[in-house]
């Protein structure tokens, strides 16, 4: 065993000050989101009924950097700077000359990296007087991190879960009620979304998201938030990146790729943002590969269309790969990763051959992560299990080409709410669910009419 | 809100060299466990079958201070060192001039405090040739972190998990087994003791430790390895006080009163016996306040005579606070907390005086540990929820006396697997379940005839 460093650790002073807006950098023309009824360019008036201006202003803004309000550093102060790791003990089991890095978001209290966007969004609502926020949750890590940001700023939180995951993951549904949320089994009988679609009573995030975006509409002191895909989520999740950078720099190492899953791309692009920006800039030369499940595998086999961000139909066209709105994936367990869509500007980044993507069954994730929870200890959630699949790939290519490669992966949480996942991993039960090429051609014939994207 | 640090965190080159060994300070006559045979006290010879040599010389060494291995030092740093926090939300919330700070082991891949022993154990039956530990899990928190040191230093590992429990907690059980180890139900049908016990279904503690001595009896490459109590447990232990004290340097504060909870004492010694050397040798004066349930109020309500430290009786007689070896505490939540003893380290200070002890009750305890969720963040285990309460009593007695008294607290896990006590407080069903006086009796009257203690 080595004595080299394990963990590179910042004092709180080094959480970053501005959050890195790369709209301005992105390559291509602009592609805005599109009012569905118009097609004209959704404007901040689309958005006010549910999101407060200083989150609207942070979704359109042209400035590169976004100063990060003292309340909400103050707030990531819990739990931030999250430690970057060199994973020796993995290293020395691939027998790979490969210096793997991962950056760990699971020390947040809710286990994953989405409290790095709950607690500006709670911050900006309760600014503009707001009292309540209404979400949605499948997996349940971004209801959690929501309950928390509202437990921070005292602010009430209204919880719609998918019906199936709140059979099946009371322990998440009480993680949300500690911090003091309100957590309703969706469908529920509370919405007119939710009356009208009893006849499906496992429910769907689509559904769920309806029911919540309805509450809020309905009432004047609540807002809904969104846990992923829009530009502002995007931005607030670069504190990861800006961290992992100042971290690299103390092991006096540089990427040579960063590697991250993605589900609605907020993760992906909180790690790799800071890094692409400079690539765009000519300043570096890193590869960017993006993780996905086979099962629901957008990036690698959708189409690049303007569609819905959610399954009914309600938001704003979005430019980006979809396998259509209406498009459901097979019930994987990285419910993190089920999602038709992703990030119009990570969706961007792959369009132009910045990031790359690739799309693994849930065995060889879930085989990764075993064997990482065995050599680093710590136990993954599935949705990174996926990217440390790729990590793996990528190590075992730097042994057959004798590179000694940097590779940076992003850990975006733990595995503790998940171990039933493991338990079917290990007990040989865990299935391998192909998505239907069929529903998914199916669902792309339904997306909606819509100016081509570049 | 305060622009003051919220986390002191040390380098991993801060990472004690050390442990404190307290044995030399200890008030008061040496007081040996004794042979129950002959009576005498009992030597390496009784451990040697089920204990490898460097852990029995930890055992009884009488020097202030033994070296910790580079190996385990190494294996350390995958969590260590462990964050300090101070708490100024909660003190905020609770309107208090108390500075509370609080040191979190919850931050272990295995949740708890645990490893900072399974570590040491695992690598120093290793370096006797053992290839294989045995050992009991009730709560799972120290199967887990057993499991853990097993898969770092790849050995195997076998865990009896009381059958209540395992059925109760298969997330437990998948945790364990995802780091490579094998977990037996028990009783079993795989021991002598198992096949006798048939007629218990559920288990205990007291049938799962027999199974794995058993087995480690049985077996000369395996041995037996247990999370609390014993004085080597206790040394591991206090790399947690050793940090806190430099952590609280850093901070320019010294606490007035250091509490923590109490089931067999590890934790609660680990945080504060580098503390209590100070005071016990004149250049302190701490108080020391250790929190219990009610339900099993071993410190504030059991005789200090020597007993059996396992249910059937096969282990040398520990002096200590016990209810009984063969009491069975009821069945509250904070399982790591029903034990019918305490370290014997540990009971000696209670004993002179130097320790306080205080019982509380599981719904006074989630009522606290729920209060520092919601301002805090982090979701504490059932266990250091008793400590909570002890320092929230603490914060209001500063408040009433008008003073700025400093308390650090040890939060030695978290609550992510016990969330289904959190759902029985929440939902109003978490019952204070009493312990039964005429059993605690009936058991005393059941204690080995044996010297009194001083």
């Amino acid at each position: 065993m080595s004595q080299e460093t394990v963990k590179y650790l910042l004092p709180e002073s080094e959480i970053p000050t501005h959050w890195v807006n790369l709209l301005p950098d992105l390559p291509g023309d602009p592609l805005p989101p599109l009012n569905p009824g118009t097609m004209q360019p959704a404007g901040p008036d689309d958005l006010t009924p549910i999101f407060p201006m200083g989150l609207i202003m942070q979704e359109v803004s042209p400035e590169p950097e976004v100063e990060i309000p003292d309340q909400v550093r103050e707030a990531y102060r819990i739990y931030r700077p999250s430690p970057l790791y060199r994973a020796h003990r993995l290293e020395k089991a691939l027998d790979t000359p490969a210096h793997i890095y991962f950056k760990y978001e699971g020390v947040s209290p809710a286990g994953s990296h989405k409290p790095n966007s709950a607690i500006p969004q709670a911050y900006e609502n309760k600014q503009a007087g707001i009292d309540k926020l209404s979400t949605e949750t499948g997996a349940g890590q971004w209801g959690s991190a929501l309950a928390l940001a509202c437990s921070l700023f005292d602010m009430k939180c209204e919880v719609f879960m998918v019906g199936a995951s709140y059979d099946q993951k009371p322990y998440r549904r009480a993680m949300m009620e500690a911090w003091g949320a309100t957590v309703h089994r969706s469908p529920s009988d509370l919405t007119d979304a939710g009356r009208s679609q009893q006849e499906h009573p496992t429910g769907s995030l689509g559904i769920a998201i309806s029911e919540a975006v309805e509450v809020a509409a309905k009432d004047g002191g609540t807002n809904y938030a969104l846990g992923s895909v829009l530009n502002h989520v995007c931005l607030h999740q670069t504190v990861i990146g800006q961290e992992a950078m100042a971290q690299m720099a103390m092991a006096g190492e540089e990427p040579d790729v960063i590697v991250g899953c993605v589900g609605g791309g907020s993760n992906f692009a909180g790690l790799s943002f800071p890094f692409v920006r400079r690539v765009l800039r000519g300043e570096a030369k890193t590869r960017f590969l993006a993780a996905e499940p086979a099962a629901c595998p957008t990036l690698t086999r959708g189409a690049y269309r303007y569609d819905f961000g959610d399954t009914v139909g309600m938001t704003p066209l979005l430019p980006m790969y979809t396998l259509g709105h209406d498009f459901v994936p097979p019930p994987v367990h990285a419910g993190g990763l089920r999602y038709h869509g992703d990030s119009p500007m990570l969706c961007g980044l792959v369009h132009h051959g910045v990031v790359e993507a690739r799309a693994y069954r849930q065995n060889e994730a879930f085989e990764s992560a075993v064997r990482f929870a065995r050599t680093e200890g710590i136990l993954p959630g599935p949705e990174p299990a996926h990217a440390i699949r790729a990590t793996v790939e990528e190590a075992e290519a730097a042994r057959e080409a004798g590179e000694p490669r940097v590779i940076l992966l992003g850990l975006s949480g733990h595995g503790h709410f998940d171990m039933s996942a493991y338990d079917a991993y290990l007990s040989g039960s865990l299935e391998d669910i192909e998505f239907s090429e069929q529903e998914m051609e199916d669902a792309l014939a339904r997306l909606p009419e819509a100016p081509a994207l570049a």
